[in-house]
């Protein structure tokens, strides 16, 4: 019988693979990437709770031949960095990181989210993941309406 | 005598040359440089009617150093990309750029200016320039207390 040894040839491979193999990966190095535009949320908006703040988009250098053409291709990473916003003397100043969103595209494996796998890196924090596998709720669904933009909702401007 | 000569000699050149020699060279491709940090100014800042508006803050590599290392050395870029603000719906979003202001360092072409040239690009034109050979007055003169930070404003943050 080979059960046994399957079984623990599973288990060894399995302890040195992730333990979600769709994991979306910390967009490791993307403030040396494109600023796309920024954009903040003011209390009063129906996002706020979830994105209040001051969000600049980043898009890696496949991303941002996707908003130049429109098409993205496997391996665009666009990161979608929340940071408080201080809103005190006559500014909108720049606060604390609150989440680094990440859309991050592969046809195939985010299949079940438009071909983007969706993530929120807690304050920035690539071991604390707020979205999990929970993308499809969380992120997919609003983002679903902006199908025939790639699912994305930002535009690269000059 | 080589008076004669010599003038004709200076008029050649000077036909080929920049009618300004000090002029700071209109940033290209500053949209690709790293995003070094973001700020708006609203109605009520003391600044308000010169920078009112979102700005971005972009560095070409030499000025990223120099943000690091606290020294910026010849060729360091920084860029001063201010739109317009629209504060309608909760929210602030980018409108139409009004300037893109620029620090260029050469420490003695432009020592005069604290080794930095300073100009501002109006609407982003690279033919239509708004600080001439009014540095000092312009910008300069607002820039001199930052002298121990390289008279510069912005700090980078991670």
């Amino acid at each position: 019988m080979f059960i046994r040894p399957m079984l623990a040839l599973a288990a060894a491979l399995s302890a040195s693979l992730p333990v979600h193999a769709a994991e979306v990966p910390y967009p490791a190095g993307y403030r040396a990437w494109t600023h796309v535009k920024s954009m903040a949320i003011l209390p009063g908006h129906a996002l706020y709770e979830g994105f209040g703040g001051l969000h600049h988009i980043y898009a890696n250098a496949k991303a941002l031949a996707g908003y130049q053409s429109g098409r993205f291709k496997d391996g665009s990473v666009i990161v979608f960095d929340l940071l408080e916003a201080d809103t005190s003397g006559n500014a909108l100043s720049e606060g604390k990181r609150k989440i680094v969103g990440v859309m991050h595209r592969d046809a195939k494996r985010y299949a079940a989210t438009g071909g983007w796998g969706f993530e929120g890196f807690a304050a920035g924090d690539p071991k604390v993941r707020a979205v999990g596998n929970q993308a499809k709720t969380a992120c997919f669904d609003c983002h679903a309406p902006q199908a025939a933009r790639g699912y994305v909702f930002s535009s690269w401007r000059e």
